[in-house]
C-alpha cells in the first residue's frame, strides 16, 4: 500500500492506494484515523486496518489530477546519512567511521513533495547545487534500545529522496548546516510504500536521472551500514517517533557516456568534488529519483528569487 | 514582556508576564491571537498588541504554580552553534572557521523546557553528559538575504540554553548527529524576553551553575560571529520562519576553585575533552543556566532507564 498527502481547498488530506494509479482518501475508508500523518502512523493497526479498507473498496478516483505533498507534517526529525556509498565516498574523498552512521539533520523547509519545484539557489549565492538519491526510511512503531534483529519492526515504510546539497556551504565549517538546509533544496515521496510491499531493501535498485540521462545507479545492497544498524543506532539515544524519516545516503557519480558532454566537462562543475559523471542541478532541469518496484521521485529545477532582501 | 508555554488540562497555554512572577494567559488578553507559538510569532504585531494589553490588565495569577513547557511546538529548526567562544575552542582542540558559523541542528525531542527532568544517559550507553549554557535567539519575522545591519530585526525575543551533550556519541562520525540529539538531553526557557526588555546581546552576561557551583561564566560579547551575523547568514540559505530557534554557543569551562575537589580530579572524567574544571551531569544534579536580567533556565538531572528494548 502506498500513503501520500496531498492538496484539497484550504489544507490537506491523505490518501492510500494499492496500484498508485488510483485512490481513497483516508478520511472516507477510515474516518476515524487521525488525519495528522505522524498521529496516523503512531496508531496501532492503522495501516493494516487501511489495506483491509481499501482491498474492500469499490474503484478508486485517478490519482493523476492529485497535486501532490510532503506526506509527513510535523516530524520530530529527519536525518541524513553521509557517505554510506563506497562510490561516494570515493568522489568526494572525505571519511567516515564504519562502525557508526554518519548522521546530520535536514529541516522540514528543506524539502518539497513530488512534482512540487525544488529550488536552486542564484548563481551568485551558490553554483554547486547537487541531487543525492536516496532510500527513505520512516518509522511508524515507537522503540528505544531497539536490537538490530527488530529494528525493520519499527518502519512504516520505504520513499524516494532526493537529498539536494549546496556543496559551497556544506563545506563552509566542520558541520554541514546549512549546505543540507537551503529552501527546497530537496524532495521526498511520491509516497511511503509499506514494508509488505517493498520487500527486501537489500533487493532493489536506486537510480536518479536528469533530463533522461542516468547520473546514479546503485544496489541498495551496497549500503555500508544497513537500514536495521541505522535504526538500531538511532534508539540507542532516543525513542524514534512515528514520522522519523531517515535518508540512507546516496550513491558516486556514474562514469560519463561516450557521447557524454556534460558529464565529463569538469569546468562546468563548481564546488569542492569535482567528479567525471557529475552534473549540477539547474533551473529548467528535471530530477527523477527512481527506486525500482516503489516509483519515480520526480522534480522540476526552479530558480530561487535573486538574492535581495525580503521580509514578513 | 515574557512570553511562555504552561501546561493546562489536556494540554498546553500560553501566557505572558512583565516580571516574571505574575502572568495572564494569552489567550484572554487576546482572544484573536493564534494559539501556537509559532503561528503568534508569526502574526505582525502580536507581540506589541500583547504588551499593550498586559500593560493595562489588573494583576495577574502568581506564575510559581506553573508547570512550564517548551515554548515552541513544532520549529521548522532548532540550530546550534559549534565552537563559538574561544574558551572552548582551546579545550576541545578543535577547530572551526570564522568566516561562516559552524552550525548543526536538534530536533524537538532533544528538548525539555524550565524545571522539566534532563535525561542523563544510563551509564553503559555514555558518561561524557555536558550542559553547555547558551543564548537562545528566536526568530519573530520571516525573512531571506537579511543584511546584517537588519537582522536583529527578525529576532522576536531571547530565551536561556542548556545545549546537553553526549561527547562519545558526539565523536562517533565527523557530523555531531545524535550526540547533539539524546532524549530529553537539552533544555530551553524559562521564557522567551523581547529584545526592548533584553537590551544589548554584548552587554550580557551567561553562567552556568551545577549544583550551585559556577562551571561556565562568560559575557556575550565573546561570541566569535555574533547573533546579527548568524541570522544573516541562515537567511541566505532559506526564508527564516517565525520560531526558528539558534542556540549561540557555549563557553569552556571555569578552572577550578581552590577547593573544587570534584572540579580538578580528571580520573571522574569521560569522552574527549578532559578539562580542568569541567564536570558531567548526572542523576540527582542540578544545573542552572542564568542569562543576567533574562532570567534562571533550572533543570533536576534525571537517570534515563536502563538500556533496554522498549516498544510501542
Amino acid at each position: 500500500m502506498r500513503l501520500f498527502a496531498y492538496q484539497v481547498d484550504g489544507g490537506r488530506a491523505l490518501g492510500v492506494s494499492l496500484d498508485g494509479i488510483t485512490y481513497h482518501p483516508v478520511a472516507e475508508l477510515a474516518p476515524d484515523l487521525p488525519r495528522e500523518t505522524e498521529a496516523l502512523l503512531g496508531t496501532a493497526n492503522a495501516l493494516t486496518h487501511l489495506a483491509t479498507q481499501l482491498a474492500a473498496a469499490p474503484a478508486g478516483a485517478p490519482m493523476a489530477a492529485l497535486a501532490l505533498l510532503p506526506f509527513l507534517e510535523r516530524p520530530n526529525a529527519l536525518w541524513a546519512l553521509a557517505l554510506n556509498f563506497k562510490t561516494h565516498i570515493k568522489e568526494t574523498g572525505l571519511t567516515t567511521s564504519l562502525d557508526h552512521p554518519h548522521l546530520f539533520l535536514r529541516t522540514v523547509a528543506s524539502y518539497v513533495g513530488a512534482d512540487q519545484p525544488i529550488l536552486a539557489p542564484p548563481e551568485e549565492v551558490a553554483r554547486a547545487f547537487d541531487y543525492e538519491g536516496e532510500l527513505g526510511v520512516v518509522i511508524g512503531k515507537p522503540g528505544r534500545h531497539i536490537p538490530r534483529e527488530r529494528a525493520l519492526e519499527h518502519v512504516a515504510g520505504y520513499t524516494c529522496i532526493n537529498e539536494g546539497s549546496v556543496r559551497e556551504y556544506q563545506m563552509h565549517n566542520r558541520q554541514f548546516g546549512l549546505g543540507k538546509n537551503f529552501e527546497a533544496s530537496g524532495s521526498y515521496g511520491p509516497w511511503l510504500m509499506t514494508p509488505d510491499e517493498f520487500g527486501e531493501v537489500a533487493q532493489r535498485n536506486i537510480v536518479t536521472r536528469v533530463n533522461g540521462v542516468v547520473r546514479q545507479r546503485s544496489g541498495l545492497d551496497d549500503l555500508l551500514i544497513d537500514v536495521a544498524a541505522t535504526v538500531a543506532y538511532l534508539s540507542q539515544g532516543y525513542t524514534l517517533r512515528p514520522g522519523d524519516m531517515i535518508a540512507m545516503g546516496t550513491p558516486g557519480a556514474l562514469p560519463p557516456a561516450e557521447d557524454d558532454a556534460e558529464g565529463r566537462d569538469l569546468s562546468r562543475q563548481f564546488g569542492p568534488f569535482p567528479t567525471p559523471g557529475l552534473v549540477h542541478m539547474r533551473p529548467g532541469d528535471i530530477v527523477e529519483v527512481e527506486i525500482a518496484g516503489l516509483g519515480v521521485l520526480r522534480n522540476p529545477i526552479v530558480g530561487d528569487e535573486p538574492a535581495r532582501y525580503r521580509a514578513g
